[in-house]
């Protein structure tokens, strides 16, 4: 395989400044699209999401991994460091726990200009019984070093990204990492973790939008300083352009999803159902935070009504809403909104940015009753 | 919800003619691609696709069925309708047996022009290891007429499509209905069938496109002539354009598949991988016919060499290939191609038709090796 910084130039999509103006799609993000692959909206009715599915976003591949050969090194600053096979680690205390998970791309292609990546609606997301062992308790075993500063997980996957091969790597600061929450992750709705997910092991950091919950999990480095890397300093930041700082994308933001009513039509998926009272249901999710209140609309956001909440079936975990529509003949546009425990309320429409990155505007389903 | 054959028109997607000539995507063309998951071609690697990774098409949304309440209802031209709960239907004889399944849509977005549905590449192709009983044995119990000409398979999936609302519905002739490999499952893999592959119940027609294979049934029925339904008569047929008969697409065309080697590049998917013996693996399938001979090319189809066969898990599972590839500094395009027990090759280009269905023209993998 090609080494880590090796250089690649490939053919430009688009007109070269990494967005699309021009409102249609082309064949590099569609062949993404169906690589990647969504959570069709009508599976929010589970609180749990079924095996196969939940969203998954492959960064690269899908690595080849031989979990008889496969150790996970825990390494940098610590006193002990860790060579574990799968086995040792199931030895460590074992923790379940239900977690919403979303890409940070969800809503992405809901924006113009659109950046030329991994296109999603609003389909990137799903909720997953994860089993593992608290990632505290392995860097306690290694000995972490209070001069600690970042935890950096690193993927075996591999590939060209920002014009140079790297593998997928990302950090989270020392406090960030020993929440008690985080997770390194063996199992998956009770079957051992499927290749796609991150077999033999990966990262599960409640919370955060996906790309902190590394898959694949090869090594875990203790370092002095905060990480430089691609992943974190120059993918999942908000910008306004190509260049520049900006701020990285971490936390995911309130949101309320529901399940689009009625039957669909098969191009458009505009939806037809009767008059009448239909119940309208979905779930909804707010980072660390609580969702506090959801609110329905069935004129495209100009009213609200309060929503009925229910319990999460974990506090990582999205929380139930429903709502009883009486649905009247004519075109409709339904929306709905979360407002979480800090009184922040999903918006219409989210600011944009260069890498459409956490777009949490509001769900809008076309809806005809006859 | 509406009845079946009730009218709807929508809004036009693209230029009117249902096909799209700018070699660019719709928004609802890509909403698609995002809703149904093709499987990422790596995962060619497993004989048995891994749980979540088989490709998935959901012609109009995953029902929500309550398995408790459900029923079979196998009627028409019987002597003894039966109406079967799941657990009728497992004292009935178990079969397992691995199938291969291809959309009959794989490779329309690689047609230009393209018809305006589910854009497939190449990734709408599966194999798993499905377990029912044959179909055969419940409607001997039924007393399957001898006046019955073809079976009626009914899905509880509803949605507009045609311009009316309809049922998810395809027939097969008594002789193909009849054919010992013609299962009614209720596992995937080992484990129940879950929602979005058809649970509680689906036909598995092996060598056939996936549309023969209904999801979710809910009736069966005997009848006495050709069925003249929208999905066999309408839909699923070879035209030039969008009126007219034409021919029923029906078995799968030869096809084989390569796992691209190397790694990717994150937009483009181009491969990068060192000089040196590099091995390329992938899997072939050609209906109800076997596949007798895999060749490769690395250079875009100029000339071939003959890859090495495996053995298929059985008999309507893809068979393995495997071929050592000297790769030399450069650019290369790689070909994959099958040849049946009939003695038919598959095509490096595929005749054009307006639904865009079974082209099985030869995977192009542009490689850069350094």
């Amino acid at each position: 395989m090609p080494q880590d910084g090796q250089p690649f130039q490939f053919r430009t999509v688009g007109d070269g400044t990494g967005v699309d103006y021009t409102g249609t799609f082309s064949q590099e993000e569609v062949q993404l699209a169906l690589r990647n692959r969504g959570m069709p909206l009508e599976a929010l009715r589970y609180s749990v999401t079924p095996t196969g599915l939940h969203y998954l976003l492959t960064h690269f591949d899908i690595p080849d991994v031989d979990t008889a050969s496969w150790r996970l090194n825990v390494g940098g600053l610590v006193s002990n460091p860790l060579n574990l096979t799968l086995e040792d680690i199931k030895t460590f205390p074992v923790r379940s726990s239900a977690v919403t998970m979303e890409c940070s791309g969800n809503g992405r292609a809901l924006w113009s200009p659109r950046r030329l990546t991994q296109p999603w609606l609003l389909e990137a997301i799903g909720t997953a019984e994860w089993t593992g062992t608290p990632l505290q308790g392995v860097l306690e075993e290694a000995g972490l070093s209070a001069d600690a500063v970042e935890i950096v997980f690193t993927g075996l996957d591999q590939g060209v990204e920002g014009g140079q091969v790297r593998h997928y790597e990302r950090s989270l600061t020392v406090s960030d990492a020993i929440r008690e929450e985080v997770l390194l992750a063996y199992e998956m709705n009770g079957e051992a973790l499927p290749p796609q997910h991150g077999a033999p092991l990966r990262l599960i950091a409640p919370g955060w939008y996906g790309m902190a919950s590394v898959k694949w999990l090869g090594a875990i480095e203790a370092i002095g300083d905060a990480y430089d890397g691609f992943h974190n300093r120059r993918a999942f930041r908000f910008l306004q352009g190509p260049d520049g700082e900006g701020e990285p994308v971490t936390l995911m933001r309130r949101r309320a999803l529901m399940v689009p009513p009625g039957i669909p039509d098969l191009l458009t998926r505009t939806r037809v159902l009767d008059a009448g009272l239909v119940p309208l249901i979905g779930k909804a999710w707010a980072g660390r935070s609580k969702v506090v209140r959801v609110e329905v609309s069935s004129d495209a956001g100009e009213t609200w009504a309060d929503a009925e909440l229910g319990e999460s079936v974990s506090p990582y975990a999205w929380r139930p809403w429903s709502y009883e529509w009486l649905a009247k003949t004519g075109s409709h546009v339904l929306c709905v909104r979360a407002t979480d425990s800090e009184g922040e309320v999903q918006p219409l429409e989210q600011d944009w940015n260069y890498g459409g990155y956490a777009n949490n505007g509001v769900q809008r389903v076309d809806v005809i009753v006859t």
